[in-house]
């Protein structure tokens, strides 16, 4: 069986406002998507530490693997994904066992 | 020192499973491998939310390392694999710094 | 809009040292980074779990997406982040949305 070409996406922002952008992701076509927690984190914002009481400042990692064409219109519609102020978005290549589920 | 090209296999899947396919990677010669918890997460399963009584639709990510060879065996033994039902399954290319210890 | 070419660097170590390796990682001039929490895993020390008391063996993942220019930083300097006995270094190229983040 051969290898499929798809796209990661990893996007580390604030969890409070995760669900927006995997409601987003879901619009524009992904088949899924895993969000990970974070201990901390540093960036524009300064020092984010998970566990503050409310939670509210707590990141989170979501990870997307999509098809070109899903990933060519999170490019073409980032716009909708940075009114959610993700600190970082990175797209990669990689490779699935099973391209039927993503595409 | 120079980089070292190597393989970087990245496994969503249910917690209740993973140690069946750490071990299963052991087998295959991964020097090692690394699980992460999941908060939450999409598929075909629909929605799984982790930390409900009992855990058993906790979600993990198991990352591996591996040299070209190691993956080789991966994608030609994946049926032994993909009996664990494994989410997603992403191979990717990476360098690491010390090429002895992902053989 | 464009995509900007950048390298993903993932550590994987132990807790107790981690932020060793993130006050190197500022003064190298990364932007940010981000630690995720490991569950599990194996490696030359054989298994380490989370949750023992103390922690003390406790692992995290470090993201941290940079340059290319900050990317050979650490490649230089490799001596000073192996003093921290990360148990791995990967470097992958990547794509980001706002390359003004990642200078």
């Amino acid at each position: 069986m051969a290898l499929h070409a798809r796209k990661r996406i990893e996007i580390v922002m604030e969890a409070v406002r995760a669900e927006q952008v995997t409601a987003w992701l879901d619009q524009l076509g992904a088949t899924g998507w895993t969000v990970l927690p974070v201990k901390v984190g540093r960036g524009r914002q300064g020092l984010r530490r998970a566990g503050v009481p409310g939670g509210i400042f707590d990141n989170v990692v979501i990870l997307c693997v999509v098809s070109d064409e899903v990933a060519e219109r999170v490019v073409r519609h980032q716009e909708e994904l940075l009114v959610a102020k993700p600190a970082i978005v990175t797209i990669s290549d990689c490779y699935v066992l099973r391209g039927d589920r993503f595409v």
